[in-house]
């Protein structure tokens, strides 16, 4: 018996705050987002901050999305090879700079570490989500 | 010292070999592209064949933007929490239906198995890379 209700695919459809709950428990997730023509995808280091999606950035394409509050999409999975069991979130919003003192200093004290360490990341960048949606393959 | 040479984030250049060993290494990567003003990321069962990314959908929209050519980004990743290491390549390129029985034949010999199975996936679909290009967190 599935957890969820199931969608056409057979995959079960998570409720909000499971997807919450989900991308607040990975490291990383990824951002993707249209530049030039393309469709962009970085991976980042990520924090649930409320329902929003919040990371560190230093200058660069997502900074320059952020600047322009462009329509973003932000995905995490995680699943198993051995069960063949897994799940994935993704996040529609716009994004957008921080520069508020007081929110980037309370962001700051969450803890945030972004992996790479070779440059400042001095940005923090909010995704405010329009649509949160996670699908789960039945276990 | 690094394997590879560094961007201007510090992360190594991993050249197109080592890309397409790492996307072939892992059993799921995420295909993102631009459907109804919305990015749109889906993880999916994939296989490296040749340069290209080919996978098995149902109809949907993973489909529809095959059926339109569209150009559409493929992410694969893998990193490790423990040593905060990891690397993430993408591929760039138009996604093609394969009609033709005799690719399709092949690719069906691969061994290729979805992992969610509720419902059949019948079609595949090839990502032609326009470019590929890899980034890993220095050990």
């Amino acid at each position: 018996m599935p957890d969820f209700p199931t969608d056409r695919s057979g995959l079960e459809i998570l409720p909000l705050t499971e997807c919450l709950r989900l991308l607040a428990s990975v490291p990383v997730g990824r951002i993707a987002f249209h530049a030039d023509g393309e469709v962009v995808i970085l991976p980042v280091n990520h924090l649930v901050d409320g329902q929003d999606i919040v990371f560190r950035t230093a200058s660069g394409s997502k900074l320059s999305a952020a600047e322009k509050a462009d329509i973003v999409a932000f995905e995490a999975d995680d699943y198993d090879a051995q069960t063949k069991s897994g799940w994935s979130v993704v996040v529609n919003g716009r994004a957008e700079i921080l520069y508020e003192n007081t929110e980037t200093q309370r962001l700051d004290g969450l803890g945030l570490q972004p992996w790479p360490t070779a440059v400042d990341r001095p940005f923090w960048i909010r995704i405010r989500p329009t649509s949160v949606s996670g699908r789960q393959i039945p276990k």
